[in-house]
């Protein structure tokens, strides 16, 4: 049977990040989005940085819209680096360092997680531990 | 002790709308603003409109933006009322139909809750639901 | 001599709203521009609306634009009226109903003050108090 | 008690920061936001630059986005550094480099000014001359 980001899956996936959040003690905004790029759930945890609301959202999405990691699409988009410059598409919603990954059913991705409001090795870990559950 | 619109509360108020909207059948998304207007949770039921995420968002941005519900904000801005054109400003994050009630302290306003994703008045039914548990 | 909206004379027009407003008991934004049309001081009485930030701005952008109050520009707005759609115009800014008013030197306008936070009648009464002592 | 950013506090931090732009001759736009990072007050000192209207304003706004000044927030955001890439977020409003310094309760941020209109070293002065009356 095939794995989906419902609602369900997606508080799970939630719960599990918030969890190591609270373990390395870094109050962090976390987003969920489905295999459409449409977001399922959304948790700011209290103290998280107001201003990364929006990036936790983008880095769900910038995952999905490219299927892979932000911080591989952020590697590409140095300067000097094939994709430096892919900012400005997407109406500005693409985040380029680490915090987004993919949710994968097999090969295929159906979603993704977005953590934003620590250190990038922060979010990523955060995120990580979201995935784990999926 | 004043109450506040954190996480844990968010969610709270989230899972009364929740049941509501099971209970009549209807899938809606739902968000969850705090004093400073900025969002705190959101959810996205199976099979709610994709249309309406912006929506249920805009909806708790708009009653908290406004002390009011977005229904009483939406009888102020038809065609010859005082508020007519008022949602072109807001950068087009005002909802002028119902959806959207603020969630009080007494007469303080510290918060908002927005659902969309059935008619009106389901929305408003779902709203209201939240709102009786804060 | 000529007058001009500095920001001595902003902060002085600002207060006179403010005590208009503090008469009337309406918390209100109040925001004046000068003759380039751009921003010299903006308020926010505490407990005046969110949403009201970005009105109160664009009210005071309107009435310099157009050398009219915004109640005028509205009236020439509404569905049937010359002016109907001109909102899309100047980015979204422009506010067609009451509590923008422009400052004069004679006859010429040399900026505006934008209110926002009351009913229209209240916004246009602080905006005048504050026009009296320009 | 808790300190808070209501318009007496703002317009005291940004009268002590506009008699540091003065003594060191330089006209500044002034801007401070409360803790939910709504704008509260706005001063724009004769003469200042007209471009530096939305950079103070958004130096605020970048400030409690992060709870750190856009000075740090700019040395994360350099081109290989962990968050380059971060001004395309929060639709273009962030600024990256000094001015934008939080106002601290004890540890938690409640509020931030935005200064610009100067060097930044100039900018970060004014700031600072701000948040000493906090």
């Amino acid at each position: 049977m095939s794995k989906k980001v419902d609602l369900t899956t997606a508080v799970k996936i939630m719960n599990a990040a918030m969890k190591k959040a609270q373990e390395i003690g870094v109050p962090e905004n976390i987003a969920v989005v489905d295999e459409g790029n449409n977001l399922v759930a959304f948790f700011r945890m209290d103290g998280a940085w107001l201003g990364s609301i929006s990036i936790a959202l983008n880095k769900a999405y910038t995952s999905r819209a490219f299927d892979m990691s932000t911080k591989e699409l952020g590697a590409m988009s140095q300067p000097g680096k094939p994709l430096f410059g892919i900012q400005a598409s997407n109406d500005g919603r693409l985040i380029i360092f680490g915090g987004g990954m993919p949710l994968k059913d097999g090969e295929t991705v159906v979603g993704a997680i977005g953590v934003s409001g620590g250190t990038v090795d922060q979010d990523e870990e955060v995120a990580a531990a979201g995935i784990e559950v999926f």
